[in-house]
């Protein structure tokens, strides 16, 4: 097996740093358009366990990156709970039904029991594992909970959030026992998909930043804090607080291997502060695939330069769906012939 | 006239900070409501120096903040410039065409000849004064370059402005043409509200969060000084980059008066690193104001211990429209009722 990202997570000196994308398989290839247009939603992909394997690994033979992530949602869990949604085109995730009071967090599944209705996303694994016969590492994933806390009481994406935080600032104690039950439904989650054969797994709190520091600590990362040590020793696990500026000492003490950023914090600044307590993922602008092919190199090399060893090369968010194929696969190819100098 | 706003930012002792809201005059107030209920469009409102007048001091009134700002929009400009525009419903603002290449950048208009279109918002600032009777100061204000390029290039808001950005990426000279002339017609209409009658102008660039580091720096902020060099002497100034995380020693460079944050750094990072170089305005999270009165209170309470003098009151982003009126009269008056230890 392509061992780069197991190695770098495991604290080994490689040659390189390993590559991959976020949303890597999705509309960027032809050839994920080509299975979605055969199906009548993004949902029914995750849950057809012979498409979601196919395209979960099409990145690793159309771009030849160093790990595949499972294709899936991270709404997945609210569902289990008991919240139905649908993704509308153009919109983006719509909720049939919110959470409004005390009642309704009654009403939510949680541990196993929920994380037992996900039996799909297992399927989907095991499924991937046979046909990728040990080429590279794959990565599971969820959403941490304050983020699915944002759309369970939102009912959709929002620029603020303000719904689900009027209530965090209403009533904090009932926004805690929904934390706990969406909690409870990650570990079992997270574990399962271990048991079922991925490598890594990576939590995405993709609305750490509408949170001010205190109430991330208090709502966002002791909830994180509690699925890391919820999961079975040796766990290699990355954590993406997208958005948490003020909280990066907090995020340094996460019982997590490796730590994703997005662009706006310098690879100077990230590895002055973190050192070698984590590893570190990111951080190109996703933009710069939009680029000439002598752009991409350029600010793909100076990231790269920049962190040196312990670093694992990705984009400081998903990749743009209207992304061309061609800067996708100059970046990837820009780091897969990059070399660390010899110590 | 109350002077508290004006005193804090010439650097004179106050017995308590000053307090007002961004969004102040708008839909928390049943008395705009009323009087936009009459109109059929926000954009109309915009344009009627009476209404316009009337909704701008309705807060002074109500509320009994320490400042009015001018009720208009930081799409006046590009509208100014040549590209029209409507607010819709839900959706926001919706631009009739974009600018998509060299061509069109050309056909944008420029300087004093731009500015001087937006001759009603220098109407509505001599009739607010008139009527305003200098009861307290008035806030002029207008949007950042980087941000008026977003929606220029975009057409409408974003999560992420990736059209924006590719096109920063794509071609930067061209980018850099158009944010001079967007500049040119910023120093323009500033000088003219300030020759019309405002007493301290804002510059709000609310998408500095989606640049990085370096971009930020270079197509964000380089302008945003050109434009307060461009200023008459003596002018007033307060910059908020919304989101510019790692921007902090460059925002804290700029020949401005006051630097205005969100809630995502605490009091305590912000005087640390800030000192008495800025006067600090900010930075309460607006969805502490859906609380019970003593959350709101002892959260207030907590940013004005924290920031002590030279600190100007005020949310971390505009006042959410479904805001209680009850919870930001109850924060004004704790603002204003508060006092500094004497020294």
């Amino acid at each position: 097996m392509n061992r780069l990202l197991l190695d770098v997570l495991d604290g080994q000196q490689t040659e390189r740093p390993p590559v991959w994308l976020m949303r890597q398989a999705g509309r960027i290839l032809p050839q994920y358009r080509a299975v979605r247009a055969g199906l009548s939603s993004f949902k029914e992909l995750v849950k057809n366990t012979d498409k979601a394997a196919e395209v979960t690994i099409q990145p690793v033979d159309e771009l030849g990156v160093d790990a595949a992530i499972v294709f899936s949602d991270i709404l997945v869990i609210p569902e289990a709970m008991g919240l139905d949604y649908e993704l509308v085109k153009n919109t983006g995730p719509v909720f049939s039904r919110v959470i409004e009071n005390e009642k309704d967090i009654d009403q939510m599944g949680e541990g196993d029991a929920a994380a037992e209705k996900i039996d799909y996303v297992y399927d989907v694994i095991q499924e991937i594992n046979k046909r990728l016969e040990n080429r590279v590492p794959l990565i599971g994933f969820c959403g941490a909970p304050w983020t699915l806390f944002c759309y369970m009481l939102e009912g959709h994406g929002s620029k603020t959030f303000s719904k689900a935080r009027r209530f965090l600032y209403q009533h904090p104690e009932q926004s805690k026992r929904l934390l706990d039950k969406i909690t409870s439904v990650t570990i079992a989650y997270l574990t399962r998909q271990i048991q079922s054969g991925v490598d890594v797994v990576q939590i995405f709190d993709s609305w750490a930043g509408v949170l001010g520091h205190e109430k991330y600590n208090e709502f966002g990362l002791t909830y994180i804090r509690r699925i890391l040590e919820g999961l079975p020793e040796g766990t290699r696990s990355i954590v993406f607080s997208k958005g948490a500026y003020s909280s990066l000492d907090q995020l340094i003490d996460l019982p997590c291997t490796a730590l994703s950023f997005d662009w706006m914090r310098t690879a100077k600044e990230l590895t002055q502060k973190i050192g070698h307590k984590k590893v570190i993922q990111g951080n190109l602008d996703p933009c710069v695939l939009y680029g000439a092919p002598e752009v991409i190199e350029a600010e793909t090399k100076q990231i790269l330069s920049a962190f040196d060893r312990g670093h694992i090369m990705n984009l400081g968010h998903g990749v743009y769906p209207d992304t061309p194929l061609e800067g996708v696969r100059h970046f990837v190819n820009t780091v897969k012939s990059y070399r660390y100098d010899s110590i």
